[in-house]
């Protein structure tokens, strides 16, 4: 599957990964009423919408990007009909041939990851049958278990050619209270961004490893050591766009060969629209905001990587 | 809802939290035949015997102990089904006067971690109104990220009087791979101790506080140093029995009050029927094993805790 998003990149040209972390707030005012009307200011009400707001996006953009990340927590907080929204965005962008990573944080230990590696990645067995649970291409892990709760999605990753990132410096203000202090002079994000690069080599794809990293675009300067100490994995970024990172942040996260790294943008590309900069679009036409601020991004991201 | 779970560890005299943690490879082969001549080996076949199961052990059980804790991801890998399958339980559990530990180890930043936090423990807003996802009681929070993951947790706690315990020091063998790492001398599970007291502190209920923390039996010398490090927090105390840890291990974990920690006992107790000591009971009578296996670890706590 890291085959996959690399040849999607290259074909898109846009190291872009589109986050679909749909809050109601952003959803635009006549999709809420068609879907609240249908079901109610219900759970399922909430579902529908999220849904719809969700496709028009994704229909807007597709043949525009490699990937999506949806934020599985923006779909878990409506309960069983979030999940079922969340199931439904996963298998629609998979039609449309975007490769999928499932931001789960998930992470446990021995078996218990091993249940979540099968839930989100692989097939699980039910009798002499197997089964997809959610079947996304990609999912996010939390490392803080240490290599227990990390090597049971390595080997469904070996098994069905999927793939995880794995957090190491993430993008938030407060990710250096834990991940920031010194261990024998060096900060834990570059201890836990050895080990990346440790379990994916048992995990190559043709260029890359399965397993990649996140790496906040608010932290370029961790970036550019984090680069070098896991040369084969592709890294995540998050934090482009409205949490502060800008293009030429980004440069540090690359290779020389113009890869190594996708960049996220949620808020910034599915609520367009709600910015003073894609107002004219107005509420009615937000995917079309979206696609004009998906390209706007890849123009942003293609600069700053020219100018180095 | 810390006020509740130490009332009912006082009325049942049982510190003791039993893990639903339904593999199908536990479930004895009647309850599956009977869901799969209904439902076929599918997703919705499994999910039928684990509710099944659940269900049976509950009501052997519910009057011996004070809480369950299931884990999520033994539900979540049957996809939407098995989310069903826990939901079920988790409202069941409630009926029966039980307190729920989501052990879902869910953790990220700012407004992702507050969705989770309103989908397991608080209300979602949907329009004009609001509604419960989940609505566990507790639930467990990974610290990797910080004070920022964990922070929209604590918020919802104070609204709801509900709880989290935070991982500190996990019960897994690789858990020092990272939590064991020194910074200025000090393993890292003790800067994350010290912050549980710390977010704890701001949420106290009669006694102890709603932040807990998640220690494992299988590092009692951590414990005792956990154990100080944190006064207010409740310690809950997985790796009992199955995973290595014994009674007297856990003697550590409690304060001098004999409240303070709550330990967890999963295949022990919910498979206690494909143990030796309690085949008698045979596959039929799984859950009089559970009783018994209740019973009996309830036996080696007390006897632990007077021989102290």
């Amino acid at each position: 599957m890291i085959n996959k998003l690399i040849a999607n990149i290259k074909k898109t040209n846009a190291p872009i990964v589109v986050g679909l972390d749909p809050m109601l707030k952003y959803i635009p005012q006549q999709i809420k009423e068609a879907a609240f009307s249908e079901y109610g200011e219900t759970l399922q009400g909430a579902a529908e919408a999220i849904w719809q707001y969700n496709k028009g996006i994704v229909d807007a953009v597709y043949d525009l990007i490699p990937a999506v990340k949806p934020q599985i927590a923006m779909y878990e907080q409506f309960g069983i009909e979030g999940m079922i929204a969340f199931k439904r965005t996963v298998d629609y962008c998979k039609e449309k041939g975007l490769v999928v990573i499932a931001d789960v944080k998930r992470g446990d230990i021995g078996s218990t990851s091993e249940a979540y590696a099968v839930g989100h990645l692989g097939k699980v067995t039910v009798g002499s049958k197997s089964w997809y649970g959610f079947d996304e291409d990609f999912a996010t892990v939390n490392p803080y278990l240490g290599s227990d709760g990390v090597k049971p999605f390595v080997k469904v990753c070996q098994e069905e050619k999927k793939g995880i990132f794995v957090l190491v410096k993430t993008s938030n203000p407060s990710s250096g209270e834990f991940q920031d202090r010194l261990i024998d002079g060096r900060p834990l994000y570059e201890i836990v961004g050895e080990q990346v690069a440790q379990w994916g080599s048992e995990c190559m794809g043709d260029e890359y490893s399965y397993v990649g990293a996140v790496v906040g675009a608010t932290y370029p300067e961790q970036g550019k050591i984090l680069r070098k100490v896991m040369p084969k994995a592709y890294i995540l970024v998050p934090g482009y766009g409205a949490q502060g990172g800008k293009g030429a942040d980004l440069v540090h996260f690359f290779n020389e060969d113009g890869l190594g790294a996708i960049v996220n943008s949620s808020r910034g590309i599915i609520a367009a629209y709600q910015q003073e900069k894609y107002a004219k679009f107005g509420p009615e036409n937000y995917a079309d905001a979206s696609r004009q601020a998906v390209l706007d991004m890849r123009e942003d991201i293609a600069q700053a990587l020219a100018a180095r």
